[in-house]
């Protein structure tokens, strides 16, 4: 049977998922469009609940064990996050957000405040992808790690690198209790220089918003505050930029012999 | 007299600046939306040829040398690139796309072929401005610096950076005569870590697009290839991240006492 109506109450909760984060918390469900998507969902170990199949459309070879719903591709375009045509939309289990083990002693944590484009969150996961940071503690999310956007952006790396969403005042109890030496990046505090503080322990560098910077809250707490010493006139990159900056900075230094 | 037709000739015309990179061209001009948008064009001496004001949206206070043309907010809505309620259309002349003087002995220039995305190109600048780049040669541009979404992204960055326009081979006939050293980021040959290579001359580093990779053009006209050492399994960073890195690397390392 294909469903060809987008009135069916399947694809009324899919279209639900797709665009809510509140019903993809609720159902704690997410969906994965596109094959190479789908394949690295799969790769690592998201359990799949359902596929939605537009056979005209999709010539993939997945491993779809769980079960199939074909789907029209006029219902397909409908539903279809991007005017894609690979013919596929995979529905996932999230995973808890818990850690399993305490973080080993050279770890690279990285602290995001209320990142808002899905586009920044996807290539700061990708930068953290690359450099195998240890950990992403998301504060006061304002987008979640299953917006499609993000998903689409991160070029899959959502789903390798570990990330927790929790609040400013959790983040802060969890790098105590993991003994992670926290380092802001104020703007208009003293600070040395990203390239001047040894990062060798187990660091946790915290970014705030593009327009407020890192929150007060921070400020008794920390380490360190270290910036990218610039010689132009602009006082701030892309967050999205200035983090792939940070992320080098610590990891040559871990990986400089 | 206030312009409230979209028929009227100099709306039509100031429409085809906005949306067209061949009209900019042609007529060797282009628009800036937004007060500290045109703050910044008009001190670092672009010359405005004239502007569009809504007198019931703008309150800026710059000062407006050129010919004033009013415009209801009807009209200013239909143009305006963005819903941005700054009221205020620059329309200037572009610089000429020539180098003045020859480049010191350590300069930095970044070399991007052919970038597609606006807010790619607007984000890389933006870095170029902070780590004070010398020169930043497109090559085979895909967008123009004068698009109205690169000037937007680059935080007016766009107007202080010394840019060229050309093609690869001019682009490698102005760098043999500058006698720049280049370094090229080959995805799949031989390379050194960034971190290993001495940049303390004056040094070209060359960045292709993000599916395509530098062009083989220039494999036998470069001093070293060099790329980031990841230890991810992704192979490439966003092109923006990772210009942002090789900028910082070679930055940092003429910085450093």
């Amino acid at each position: 049977m294909i469903i060809t109506s987008l009135q069916n109450s399947k694809i009324k909760f899919l279209q639900k998922l797709l665009d809510k984060s509140r019903e993809r918390k609720k159902n704690k469900l997410f969906t994965v469009e596109g094959i190479q998507e789908n394949e690295f969902a799969l790769n690592n170990n998201y359990k799949p609940k359902e596929f939605y199949v537009c056979e005209s459309i999709y010539n993939g070879d997945l491993d779809l064990s769980s079960e199939v719903n074909y789907i029209s591709s006029q219902v397909y375009q409908k539903v279809a996050f991007r005017g894609s045509t690979e013919g596929i939309i995979g529905v996932y289990h999230q995973k808890e957000n818990i850690l399993e083990e305490d973080l080993s002693e050279n770890s690279t944590v990285l602290i995001v405040e209320s990142v808002e484009k899905p586009g920044n969150l996807g290539a700061i996961l990708r930068t953290c992808e690359a450099f195998s940071v240890d950990l992403v503690l998301i504060c006061d999310e304002r987008v979640d790690i299953y917006n499609p956007n993000v998903i689409r952006s991160s070029v899959g790396c959502v789903f390798s690198v570990p990330t927790l969403s929790l609040s400013k005042e959790e983040c802060y109890e969890f790098c105590k209790k993991q003994n992670i030496k926290l380092y802001s990046t104020f703007m208009n505090e003293e600070y040395k220089s990203i390239w001047e503080v040894n990062y060798r322990t187990k660091s946790g560098l915290i970014f705030g918003t593009e327009h407020e910077g890192v929150s007060d809250f921070w400020k008794d707490k920390i380490e360190m505050n270290v910036l990218i010493p610039i010689s132009g006139t602009v006082d701030s990159f892309n967050v999205s930029n200035a983090i792939a900056i940070g992320l080098y900075e610590v990891y040559r230094q871990k990986n400089v012999t």
